[in-house]
């Protein structure tokens, strides 16, 4: 692995004290940041590397972490429309059994990741079907997933018994705890689809190993009518009372929630990714982010699957974020771009349980970093790069991706990956797609 | 002007009908469209151009209407920030006053108007302080701009007096009439800078001369509260009560609403331009668009300025009005892919005046079109075309621009005009912008 020298950048560190580097240089060695300074110093004058890429003026930020997605479901992007999300995910799971199987996973993986990997996320926790595909997808590509079995009790894709997704989350973990680019998780649907006593079982597989516990919780009104219900009990402290929230737990959603589900939701130091693109499309509602933020709790920001979005857009995520706590709560300044631009990266990297190593730029973290252009007509001109990244710049404007050291994306394009060829497949595939639902 | 053939093009008309004309062809000749059909009708195979060109399968659709904006204003985008309208206005006005001259207000315009273009808004609605200047800086950039005096009782830019205001309503009436690029209007600020006589003057000259009248309206609480104050009236209610609502009004925002003065927006069949990103971003609230929509009122988009935004981006315009509709009144169905995209292009059109020539595709109407890329990670597969244009679409996928026929930006780059200049012109302008709030 080359070393690399990042030069002539405004960088952006995302670190704790929201700290700006103009007309700084970024030194990468053996994948890690080495050194990070202004440009003129003494020291940053004696840098050198073999590889040397001028950033031309432009932002050098931390690759943002998607902590929520369904890749493969870009194979479904725009199949089902206009409908709540308990009606909506009928359809889509029809579709699905019709078309999913191991090689049509992985080109829809490919195809999402992509997506995520040239829009700047370096990183995306991604919840599947057969998350050995997904892995695969994600190295093909070179990014970091966090990703793993999942549990299901409904008939499912495949015919997959509980005792096969046992084994599968398992098997995943003794497969892909060694390798340093994915961060293994054990992900349960959620509680309207999976047992108490499923998801207990699912928790306990994530313990034993160390790994992340994920879910859906809480994104509907009609989940938490399910939930009542069936157990007497809010979505939240349903999980709650099966021990099923902490510090490695991730919710994703998390929109309808009271003030004590919030409490709970703090104490326990749970995790929330938020999916404002999905929830507002799929009409689940608007989460209570200024709250949750009051409560600080770490929140996170993911993109949900193009099958809801109808894209895996995080810098969308990002000023929906941003805006709608603003807006909701009629308060200019309920939640700033800061706050937000964190949630998008190290938030995520403490949810992943690897804020020493992922989501800033600090001397010593994973060389996991993005270019993004200022050089265009709206971006100039630039008084604040913080306010400019979440509510000015998007996925167009990222021009470079590295994932530890390596540069993955060069000038808009995938290193290494005919992604046209994979673009022609999904074409291939659309019709029988459509077909699944006619 | 040559005539011109689009072929293989995926159409998408924006006529009543919400028309797709799959692998289709456009003829354009002398500005106006002259046919629209599919390949391989044999009227098709006989349209003949001395110019042609391949859409290579991407979208074919109308220019989209920006019906809302203060161009120039990018100069100051990111320059204020966290601050609720009353309080923002006040600094926004202190840095405008130290900046804006006509030649800064040219300079502003153009950024703004290629911010515009650029992202495939053909026609642009602009209320600023030099209107001649913004028609200067479309003229130059090939588009077209509904735009005249604007009357502001508070001490303005240049130290205008309401006389200067009268003359400068009527002047540039008389300057761009014959224009067919240019549409005239009158634009008061809103009911809370400008007194009911003022209002009342600046909509006889707009009578007069058949121009349309154009201002801000129920953007905030605070005015509501402050026109309550003064007139002892709400704003709407206070518009009706000095008869300044009817067909040819256009009124920005109406964020804040009661069923009463949705009931007199429709029966007075008032045109509404929503600015969705500038009302949550300032904290301004959501718009009730669902209800305005079953009014059966002409709704219409608008992005603000980009000092609110701070972008200038329909394309999110059109997601969050979708969005919001559907996520704020949790139901998916709130409002539809097809409702929005006519919003941001017929509605514009009928809201100018000039829906016989604008915001669709049809033989006979002007040639103001734009294509859109398809042929990427974001949007494949391709189910419908509208719900990607409205849920997957962005700025950067708009490639080319027509207006009246004329291809005014090509491969993603403004023909005829240096934008690198302009961008260096702002930059060194930025910091005494900065300066102008220290």
């Amino acid at each position: 692995m080359d070393d690399i020298l990042i030069k002539d950048a405004l960088i952006v560190t995302c670190d704790g004290s929201h700290s700006i580097i103009e007309n700084g240089v970024m030194a990468v060695s053996q994948g890690k940041i080495t050194a990070l300074e202004q440009t003129g110093t003494s020291a940053a004058e004696n840098l050198s590397a073999k590889k040397i890429v001028s950033a031309n003026g432009n932002i050098l930020m931390p690759g943002l972490i998607n902590m929520h997605c369904h890749a493969a479901d870009s194979l479904f992007r725009g199949l089902v429309e206009n409908l709540p999300l308990e009606e909506w995910l009928g359809r889509v799971w029809i579709a699905e059994k019709a078309i999913l199987t191991p090689e049509t996973t992985y080109l829809g993986s490919i195809l999402g990741l992509a997506e995520n990997l040239l829009s700047g996320s370096t990183t995306v926790m991604d919840m599947f079907w057969y998350p050995d595909q997904t892995v695969k997808a994600a190295k093909d590509l070179g990014m970091r997933i966090s990703t793993g079995g999942i549990f299901f009790d409904l008939p499912g894709i495949g015919g997959r018994s509980h005792k096969d997704f046992i084994f599968e989350a398992n098997n995943f973990y003794q497969k892909h705890s060694s390798d340093d680019s994915v961060i293994p998780a054990v992900l349960p649907h959620g509680s309207y689809t999976v047992s108490p006593q499923n998801l207990s079982e699912a928790k306990s597989i994530a313990d034993r190993h160390g790994m992340l516990f994920c879910t859906h919780a809480a994104e509907t009104q009609a989940e938490q009518n399910d939930i009542k219900a069936r157990y007497d009990n809010s979505v939240i402290r349903h999980l709650d009372k099966h021990k099923l929230l902490g510090e490695t737990s991730v919710l994703a959603h998390c929109v309808h929630l009271d003030e004590k589900e919030i409490s709970l939701l703090a104490q326990s130091k749970t995790n929330i990714v938020l999916n404002p693109m999905s929830n507002l499309k799929l009409g689940s509602g608007i989460a209570p982010v200024k709250a949750m933020h009051r409560a600080e709790i770490n929140l996170t920001i993911g993109t949900d699957g193009a099958i809801s979005g109808n894209d895996l857009d995080m810098w969308l995520a990002m000023r929906l974020t941003c805006g709608l706590a603003k807006g909701v709560n009629m308060e200019a300044d309920a939640l700033t771009a800061e706050q937000v631009l964190h949630m998008a990266t190290i938030n995520g990297a403490k949810a992943l349980g690897k804020s020493n190593t992922l989501g800033s730029l600090e001397i010593g973290k994973n060389a996991d970093f993005i270019l993004v252009d200022i050089n265009n007509s709206h971006s100039i001109p630039l008084f604040d790069p913080i306010t400019h990244l979440v509510f000015g710049a998007g996925r167009s404007d990222v021009t470079d991706v590295f994932v530890s050291g390596k540069h993955v994306v060069k000038n808009k394009k995938i290193s290494g990956l005919d992604i046209e060829k994979i673009h022609e497949e999904v074409r291939q595939l659309a019709p029988s797609i459509k077909a699944s639902l006619e």
